[in-house]
């Protein structure tokens, strides 16, 4: 088969430390010769953040940080940093105060320095998103790609273990529906398996100890894969499916993506045998689904979209949205009669391997 | 064992498709908007080069291309492209090529579009070349990093097999050092694993049929990810010795490559046990060097120094000029005794793995 692709490579610097945040963030702002430093991160991360910016001069901080991003408020952010004459931007938390940065990068053209503390990944995109009257807009600008992402995974420990394992879980989802994105390439695989090669890793290592930060390293640099390679292969089926389960019937992220990831892959992984072959050896089993069943088992992974308030009553509407999203380049086509199955598996928590998509 | 690396991921956009150089140059050229491009080839590809501009207007054709980059072939490109007021160049053939536009770019920032032929690699780093009064001058700037480049492995298939074969080795060694280089990090060795794949695949298909494109394509596809985590890692002890023997004994670039890598492999290998096993697995076989050694000979691949012009004599100097460049972080400290062994045993083509090192 011949080989042929379009694969573009974003630019981006990474600083991987633990405990080194402070000392890499002083670096990197000397050397961006930056003189009015604007710090965005919210109120609970602020104490946090006080201690990783405690080697730079900051001009402004700025804790008004709110989920999704509401055009209101990444309003108010743009007026304070165009106020200051701010010419850098630093996020210090989460998807959503990344987000806000994003958004004041994505009409300023203001650089952004990344210190995330989670494994939400979005630090290694060029995908923004902001939400208006309830409506979420979502686009790609390379301006508001971070110029540098300083990681540390000590700044992730206080994530508990169980918001730990459905975010590198939804990590491990990234990398695998990049397998079979629409922009999937052998770049963003080789990518993506060494993130699940990491995320499997990692997440084992924060089941036995969450305080230790070996296993929040691997798992912050899986993540960081993940982010990668997703982004440039693009949604999958299993992100459409968690998308609209998500957007429609108010499901948790990370956890949705947990609990749906094996029926995706069990769905898809006959009709794609390199990817199932290359996500087995990253899981170091024999099959994809095994490794990956017995990785979600001994993390006490979420299981059952029941246990998040999808019903079976909901099945039916989740199918009819899903359906036309599903991505033409799917290894396996999709019926509506294959969702409603693959969605029932998922709501009781069936054991994906028994389902027969006859 | 703690995770800390630096890394930086240049930007770029790669357009991979046999067969489709002229339509997918085509599309990148208006996709930039630049309405005066300069075409640079050796006249030895003029041809190829024509069909590969077919469909773009080409404001100035320059021809003048000569190895290594004399400042003055240099000079002369830097003064055509500023007379034509140019703004877009397209580099159509090998390293020297590539290089020469480089050089424009460098001091001019006009971006490049690479068009390559060859396996060198030289078309995805942000390295540049110039020679004066016989001295190379070497450095790296982000502005001499092509923009695009197009991989067209149809425009390999002129490229003889043994030197198809020695320079697939070279970019095997690119991937090798990469793994402990001065600057190695996992993201580096998880590109450079799959480049091992790829080139191992791909130099067994040339070598089972050279006019089939397959085996060009895996070759051409490997040799561009030696070439980004090679100029990522930097060089380590293969890349070292392999300077020396060209640079002071003028010996043939891509077949010293070739003929040096298994003795550094096997004299490392020990002392670097996770960069062992990654090699042996993305070569399928038990041990790094076993694998290597199956493939260098199926490949027939250059084995011995002294078939290249390397004698007994030179060993002494050779040894001296390479160890105080062995970089600090080699995984198996060098004495100049190692080296000894290991020159001489490349020039006889002795067996690597019965040298003892002792």
């Amino acid at each position: 088969m011949n080989l042929t692709f379009e694969h573009t490579t974003l630019g981006q610097r990474v600083l991987f430390g633990s405990g080194r945040a402070a000392e890499n963030l002083a670096a990197e702002v000397a050397r961006f010769g930056a003189t009015k430093v604007m710090v965005i991160t919210s109120e609970s991360h602020l104490s946090m953040a006080r201690k990783v910016a405690v080697g730079i001069d900051v001009t402004l901080w700025h804790t008004d940080v709110v989920m999704h991003v509401p055009v209101e408020t990444a309003e108010a952010a743009r007026a304070a940093a165009g106020g200051a004459e701010i010419d850098l931007l630093i996020c210090i938390g989460g998807g959503s105060t990344t987000g806000l940065a994003k958004a004041v990068a994505l009409s300023t053209g203001i650089p952004i320095i990344a210190v995330p503390t989670t494994y939400a990944g979005s630090e290694a995109t060029n995908v923004w998103g902001l939400t208006e009257a309830g409506r979420k807009t979502t686009g790609v600008d390379n301006r508001v790609l971070p110029a540098t992402v300083v990681y540390d995974a000590a700044l992730t420990l206080e994530l508990p273990l169980d918001m730990s394992v459905a975010s590198g879980l939804n990590a491990v989802a990234h990398c695998i529906d990049s397998l079979w994105g629409p922009r999937a390439d052998p770049i963003n695989a080789a990518l993506a398996v060494e993130g699940i090669r990491a995320l499997a890793e990692g997440l084992r290592l924060i089941k036995a100890d969450p305080s230790a930060v070996t296993g929040r390293e691997q798992t912050l640099y899986g993540a960081y894969l993940a982010a990668v390679s997703f982004a440039s292969a693009g949604s999958g089926m299993h992100h459409k499916i968690c998308h609209v389960l998500g957007g429609t019937f108010n499901l948790p992220h990370a956890q949705t993506h947990a609990a749906v990831l094996p029926y995706v892959l069990a769905f898809n992984a006959p009709a794609a045998p390199e990817a199932e072959a290359r996500t087995a050896a990253a899981l170091g089993s024999d099959t994809a689904i095994e490794g990956l069943q017995l990785l979600c088992g001994e993390l006490d992974a979420p299981n059952a979209l029941k246990d998040y308030g999808f019903a079976l009553e909901g099945v039916a509407e989740a199918v009819e949205l899903v359906l036309p999203a599903i991505p033409a380049g799917n290894p396996r086509p999709v019926s509506a009669a294959n969702l409603a199955e693959l969605l029932t598996g998922a709501l009781n928590g069936a054991d994906p391997t028994n389902l027969t998509y006859t």
